[in-house]
């Protein structure tokens, strides 16, 4: 599924992945638009690592990366399933990330009297270091491709119901026998839209614990303004070790530190998970985008936004409880802000329109493509019913109307009741039985929740529902019972026995009678709008089907025409991009490829040292200990998109060099269309890194460990 | 006109009034819902000055006003066109209002080195009062019913358009006649929603100083979070002084400055203008309010405030320009959000059917009122026809597609030429003869104009058009030229002449010809959207007219049934209210009447003195000098809403006791029912008025000039 996610679990995934770490962004900026050309770009692509662009690295770099350089890179590389990407640093399991990837687990580690988030953490002993309360990291061991066997499976001349019924079980199978046989978290991933099935095995990590983190001030110096911008000036890093078996991991794979960072010109390597793209949709697909689901997304977003910063200014608790949340939905809105200007750029949408119909022409005019010559039309009318449905879908299904955590854990435990007496290939995805460990780790989470913060929040969205679906409708009806959007939502708040993790887990336990008895209000409105929300959810998978199988067609014709090697739009799945460190020119003003830390002290005089631009206290302390020229930022042209966050930028011998953390405001285009005139990805470097962590934080332990020294006591 | 106003310039009058000052709300607040008892409330009412309450004065506190004691508060209340009330206090014509009444002024004085709003400012002699730049003040001296004469006008049989026309044109007629007479402002009020007309003639103040002003941070202590709560710690004050001929204006009405404040239980009245109220409306009225009108202002704030924050955030100057406008959003959503609570519950919305389903069987039984028992429904059908028809009108008519002062400018500047070549009677309605000056006041502004401030609300109200309108209606493309929304309105804001004052008066006083010659990009604009804008407004108009029709006939039937006298809806016209100084119960709490200096303090504190529970400088160093037990706010009874802000409140003697400046959160449902249960109109005291003036600011002249002393020098 694309749109808004699944299940209410994978919403919040969903929520988290593209709402909070899309850390790139599209704006064509100037007022006389952008000239994107169409076509080949030497720095284009987020390639998987089982077809990487060997040739145009060949040809255009001269790089010709061997089999264990790859293996070593892929399997160094981490993803943060709350969102987000990382690597191995150390022999003894240290990752680095973003400061914003980290920001979920620091900000459950928080109550009344602990601010991780705004004030750091650094743990000086091994003893310290904190295990994150619900916390997964996946690390890519294997690809199978696994198309043939998911195709076979769909009987010719099924219908898209039948069709779908059959992708998913054969999906679970697959999963579900790998997972036995290795032990491994087993994914099948779909690619080019539909067109190729791959078979994911990751090494999971659910013991991680938190090692160091900096002030937030710091890591997101300049806040929502500096965000999708450049120059900056940003330590957005946070450490984490792997844990197994309740010692630190041993891993044979983790970059080796550069001390040298990066030079102008050179070529750098991204390895990282990319969440999103929309670059092979169809015009009509993003006529979607832009006429729906952009617009609609904005409205969520301004008034979570709103809600959530009014609640925040009432004091500085309510401030920390959502500080989180609240990043999330100023970070998504600022890039879909940008996403919707380019596709309300006509440059673009001409582009993509000439494009396909390029393709289209080619199609019908080479008989063995007629087959797939009217895919295109076939995708326009299965967006006209998604489109018909997508009110619904989102809030009753995508749960836009229940927006609370409470609310999600109480569909995770009607649904895991229903979904458990049923063959493995018949659930809902979210629920066959290799991915039972992955839900249970989030739903027996102690993650701390608050009433007030919960009630608020579900007042809001059960107001969206009402606004949306109409007070008239059955289903709203049954919802609210008689009561007002605010009396209902703190009725079921202060009713609910969800918020004990050891109810939740009875419950799971049981059966539909044992729900029945808990008498419990959130479990008796997941209850009583199950039926309208798989209804719907069922009309967007059969659809989905229906444009998985366009998609595939279109993907042959694409292949047939252009004849090139290419690269799957992006799913939060490990790709490799590359690209050229490299400044640019905006407003005819040369922006330079990297920034100094004395940049940093720069803008905060010219703010006053007022919010966001405002230094920590220590950062004032210790300027005199920093050497100011130290590079601290830079700018290169691979291509990266939301999901990236945390990305290791590597150099040609496999060196961290730096860290992915946000694109330009130009890059927020590359949703739909890469160009590298203007687009850039922003890095910490690695030389920064290091000289904060030793003047900054006293932190030599950590920089110690970064540089080939053993691991802290 | 209701919705959001007809033209442009009314449109923004209109978003002063309604978005700004619209401080009072509605929020059922408790989990439990509040029961809400229909029928007379002793203080409910918003009273014309030719229709006092006599009956429940007399009856209920067995007060009986002399027609001098009314004459004399209705001429000491002043009307600020800008949106919102006050009082003349001395006879050299010091006029009080709030802090947030004065903002407008405030924000115009600004530049780059002078931000009055945030930091207050204090004439110390009259040579230092500042003249506003285009601020009009209304003095009531005279109302007549006109209902015959105007209802004459109309044609029996006369399909709503016809009518429509001929109301429009007797109401010019007779406005002009009476400016010509008297030469006072002369404005036909529709009352009842068209149950009556009256014509009111006002004395009009243009020039018009400031004189004195507190700083933001204590005139809106606790902001946008304490906004409609109580307790409460603001001194909303601000001061001005009406001039005539260049000299202070002599007044003979102005009122008595009581030191000694307000007593429990206390009779109060509060002479203002509260800006608008829907008690009177259908249910089919305000199921559109709850179903369309509320949700697309909702989120249109939100946007806006989003929007609005974010460039504040990039630096102090952003802010200040960005301030008074971002004030007004923020306001409006929070009272909006509070009423359209309001309308969600169910209670309210129940207790509306029962009383309308009463009316209609009374109205069904009795053979005089048969005539009448249509009307609910002819409400019902004009709605349909509005509904379909209010998201063009918002966006092409209301300006909510081209939120920017500039476009404000242009259209008026268009419309003005072609209004002007047409008959008094058939002009658009603010362009009637009699409203000629006040339209030119505010049209050659010295307004200062940001094109950085005029493009960001140019290029998101454009993005907002497309995404309501579509990206391929005609309209739209013709407005975007093939641009984006950004580029588009970076091309208009750049390339327009009408910054220039000059420019506006050059065109305004010329020819179609002329205007065509400018060839300005704004001007060209305003008229490339003309006729759809018209188009859509005349469809309004006619259903408005139909509306009235309806609306009469209701009344009648009220009238007929109910027998008691009553008082139509708020118009932003002088009413009276009264009430009882009178604390309430929340969550169990008993909240008292007063609150104390004391209390200020204390809330600071307790937020550790941070925004916005931040306290003034020369308010830290001035606690020690001050009485902490000074009363500082109060509430009462009395029956009041969004226009009502800085009306004065008085006692029998027609003492200023204190002067309005919001409602409690509770309150926001006077918008459609008045409860005197918990809602509560929110004062600053007179004696913290002094206390301040005096002990904070050293502004003894003031404070002497309040208490009968002669004014400075």
């Amino acid at each position: 599924m694309r749109h808004f996610g699944g299940s209410m679990r994978e919403t919040r995934l969903v929520f988290m992945k593209f709402f909070k770490h899309l850390k790139t962004a599209l704006m064509t900026g100037c007022a006389a638009g952008v000239m994107i050309p169409m076509g080949t770009h030497a720095n284009e692509g987020m390639w998987l690592y089982n077809d990487p662009p060997r040739q145009i690295l060949k040809s255009v770099y001269d790089f010709a990366p061997t089999d264990a350089w790859l293996e070593h890179i892929q399997k160094a590389s981490v993803r943060f399933n709350s969102g987000g990407s990382g690597s191995f640093v150390s022999e003894d399991g240290l990752i680095i990330s973003n400061h914003h990837v980290g920001a979920d687990s620091l900000q459950k580690f928080g109550d009344a009297e602990h601010n991780y988030l705004r004030d750091g953490f650094h743990a000086l002993t091994q003893a310290e270091e904190k295990r994150c309360l619900d916390l997964e990291l996946n690390v890519l061991m294997s690809i199978e491709d696994v198309t043939e066997r998911v195709n076979a499976a769909v009987k010719p001349g099924a219908d898209a119901d039948a069709a779908f019924k059959a992708r998913r079980s054969i999906m679970a199978e697959i999963e579900k026998e790998s997972l036995d046989k290795t032990g491994l978290r087993s994914d099948v991933v779909t690619l080019y839209q539909g067109g190729r099935y791959h078979l994911y095995r990751f090494k999971k990590y659910t013991d991680v614990r938190l090692v160091f983190a900096p002030e937030q001030q710091v890591a997101f110096f300049g806040g929502d303004p500096d965000n999708f911008e450049y120059p900056r000036f940003n330590l957005d890093i946070c450490l984490f070790r792997a844990y197994e078996n309740g010692e630190p991991a041993k891993v044979q794979h983790y970059l080796k530190w550069s001390s040298s960072g990066v030079t102008e010109n050179e070529l750098v390597f991204v390895s990282g998970h990319p969440g999103n793209t929309s670059r092979l949709l169809t015009v009509a697909d993003l006529e979607y985008l832009r006429d729906y689901r952009m617009p609609y997304t904005l409205q969520f977003l301004h008034r979570q936004e709103v809600l959530l910063t009014a609640y925040s200014q009432r004091g500085e608790e309510n401030a920390r409880r959502a500080r989180e949340t609240l990043f999330g939905v100023q970070n998504s809105r600022k890039a879909r802000e940008g996403k919707f200007a380019g596709l309300l750029d006509p440059q673009l949408m001409g582009a993509k329109r000439a494009a396909e119909a390029k393709l289209r022409q080619a199609a019908a005019a080479q008989p063995e493509l007629k087959d797939a010559a009217a895919a295109w039309d076939q995708i326009e009318q299965a967006q006209k019913i998604i489109k018909a449905n997508a009110r619904d879908f989102n809030l009753l299904e995508g749960g836009h109307g229940f927006h609370s955590t409470l609310f999600s854990i109480a569909r995770s435990v009607v649904r895991s009741l229903e979904e458990r007496a049923k063959p493995n290939g018949e659930r809902l995805r979210e629920f066959r039985e290799s991915n039972r460990e992955s839900l249970e780790l989030s739903l027996f989470s102690e993650e701390p929740l608050y009433d007030d913060f919960e009630q608020l929040k579900l007042a809001d969205s059960l107001t969206w529902l009402v606004e949306q679906l109409g007070s008239e409708r059955a289903v709203v009806q049954r919802v609210l019972a008689g009561k007002s959007p605010r009396a209902r939502a703190a009725e079921l708040v202060r009713g609910t026995q969800l918020k004990e993790v050891a109810v939740r887990k009875r419950l799971y336990a049981g059966d539909a009678a044992g729900l029945a008895a808990a008498k419990d209000p959130l479990i008796e409105l997941a209850l009583a709008i199950d039926v309208e929300a798989r209804a719907v959810r069922k009309i967007m998978e059969t659809q989905d089907e229906v444009k998985r199988q366009a998609y595939a067609k279109i993907g042959k014709v694409k292949f047939a025409i252009e004849k090139t090697s290419t690269y799957p739009d992006a799913t939060f799945t490990l790709r490799l991009a590359f690209g050229t460190v490299k400044g640019y020119v905006e407003e005819g003003a040369q922006i330079p490829y990297q920034t100094a830390m004395a940049g940093l002290y720069e803008r905060a005089d010219s703010h006053k040292n007022q919010p966001p631009f405002d230094l920590p206290q220590r950062w004032i302390d210790r300027k005199a200990k920093l050497d100011l020229s130290t590079p601290f930022n830079f700018v290169s042209t691979a291509d990266i998109i939301g999901g990236n966050s945390g990305s290791p930028v590597v150099n040609r011998q496999g060196e961290f060099v730096g860290i992915i953390f946000d694109g330009n405001i130009q890059s927020l285009v590359l949703d739909y269309i890469y160009t590298e005139e203007v687009a850039r990805a922003v890095s910490v470097n690695s030389q920064a890194i290091l000289e904060s962590l030793r003047k900054v934080y006293d932190a030599e332990d950590i920089a110690g460990e970064l540089t080939g020294k053993p691991m802290h006591p």
